[in-house]
């Protein structure tokens, strides 16, 4: 493989983190406790996929990092803020999450809705503050916003938490186990790679290419995480294993079972490769992110 | 007065309840529930204050109505959204608001916070269609947006709401009720005037005079609410009055007592329609305006 893929994700993590740092407001910023609650799931050692995947996005086209940046971090804001909501006692009442004591265990209830809240809205800011660079073409905007409403909406990513939870402990087809998976993770993980395209402007044919591959790697991302969490142990995942069952929450290997689940994680990678075949050198940096996400051990 | 306040609110009403209608999914679009709650508390009768504040900035300077509704409703979205997770028992513990049950006495907890969210998203959503109407000037859109975020986020409501469950019940200095009140209510009131006239491409002037008006107007409403809640009774006011001296709220009258209450906010009204001189006749339906947030009975 011609890409390292440890550099490339170090570096653009690295990049990642120093921006978020600039775009939050500080902690002391008035009234403290608010940033000091958004900051807290902010750096709490995400994997900033979401973000990279908005560069590699703009990357794939001839984009420049620097150029999505605001949006990239936007995207991670997002997944932070519905982290944080997820894990609220009236949701999946979860006390860790990445080894640290979820925000309202930490901040109190009332703070953590509130947290969660102010880094969706902080997100808008973001994308605003993108389309202020002068960069990206104006007449994206509508659709990047679009796209944004979408994947995280009652389409996408609310839709998917909603069955998430009316499903828990009941009989659930398969058709439903995969509506949560594409909706809850899924949609996010697709819009960051199309907004990070759209952004530098990406001819239909190309951006085609990049959903294909978005919508098998944002499917094999949620069916590893519930590998993960049939096998994974709290050092290595940052959470209590088996946390899913525990919930009765309905999950891929506990549907079809854990050697048909690896394998229709492995197919899925698969399929994303192939649907870079039209990017040439272009897509190398993908299809090593689509093995990062088949292999990752938390 | 030349102008008929009755007929100039209800047909504005009117428009915004039908293109909310429109612009929401339908209560059968699957997932059901999450949908069934967003309706429920955006058809929960309320005045449209915020949305049709958005209508007459852009009347102000010339705009139509139908060119800013997807934005106005997006105001209303993002308003109702902040009602939700105020009356949830983390935060304010309200069980009814506009005389009904609240969301999440209805629909539970988890459903309450995510129709919220979903609301929040939502408004995103109708910014951008309506820059796809392709009416508002392109370049407008990040001023829209980043006035969106700064007046719904931690700088705006959201900051005002954090420092009013964290006064309750404390000693509270007179800047702190002002901080609370500007940024609770005012901030999107005042975002609402002025992203009107944005989409409307309002010259800076004309903008910074909506501007003063819609500060006076917006702390004047917080006023007239801290008011009513003190004289009002469940009947008039769909909720139970008293309830934010119950709550140990920090309050206007609470604090000045209820005769310079109702003397600032009279100052705030006349201040607010000296602000539009410069106006002209296009003023007079904000100063009738004015009056009616003065003069409000719920």
């Amino acid at each position: 493989m011609s890409v390292d893929l440890e550099r490339y994700l170090g570096d653009r993590r690295r990049a990642v983190d120093e921006a978020l740092d600039r775009y939050l407001p500080p902690e002391s910023a008035y009234p403290p406790s608010i940033h000091e609650a958004m900051r807290y799931s902010v750096f709490a050692g995400g994997k900033r996929l979401r973000p990279i995947l908005v560069i590699a996005g703009a990357e794939a086209v001839g984009g420049q990092m620097r150029d999505v940046m605001p949006t990239a971090c936007g995207f991670e804001l997002i997944h932070t803020y519905s982290l944080i909501h997820d894990d609220l006692p009236a949701m999946d009442d979860d006390d860790y999450r990445r080894g640290r004591p979820t925000s309202h265990k930490v901040f109190g209830e009332a703070i953590a809705i509130l947290a969660g809240d102010a880094l969706l809205t902080h997100a808008l800011g973001l994308v605003a503050a993108n389309f202020a660079l002068g960069k990206a073409p104006l007449d994206a905007f509508p659709r990047v916003l679009t796209e944004i409403a979408e994947a995280a909406g009652t389409p996408g990513m609310i839709g998917g938490q909603v069955v998430d939870i009316q499903s828990a402990g009941g009989a659930v087809s398969a058709d439903t186990l995969e509506y949560i998976h594409t909706r809850k993770t899924g949609a996010l993980i697709r819009a960051a790679l199309r907004v990070g395209a759209i952004l530098a402007a990406a001819p239909e044919p190309v951006l085609a290419s990049l959903t294909a591959y978005g919508e098998r790697i944002g499917l094999a991302f949620q069916i590893v995480d519930d590998i993960l969490d049939v096998e994974g142990s709290l050092e290595t995942l940052g959470k209590t294993a088996g946390s899913d069952r525990r919930k009765d929450k309905i999950t891929y290997p506990g549907y079809h079972g854990l050697a048909a689940s690896k394998a229709r994680a492995q197919t899925l990678t698969r399929e994303a490769e192939a649907a870079l075949a039209g990017l040439g050198p272009a897509g190398e940096p993908l299809a090593a992110l689509a093995d990062f996400v088949l292999n990752r051990t938390r």
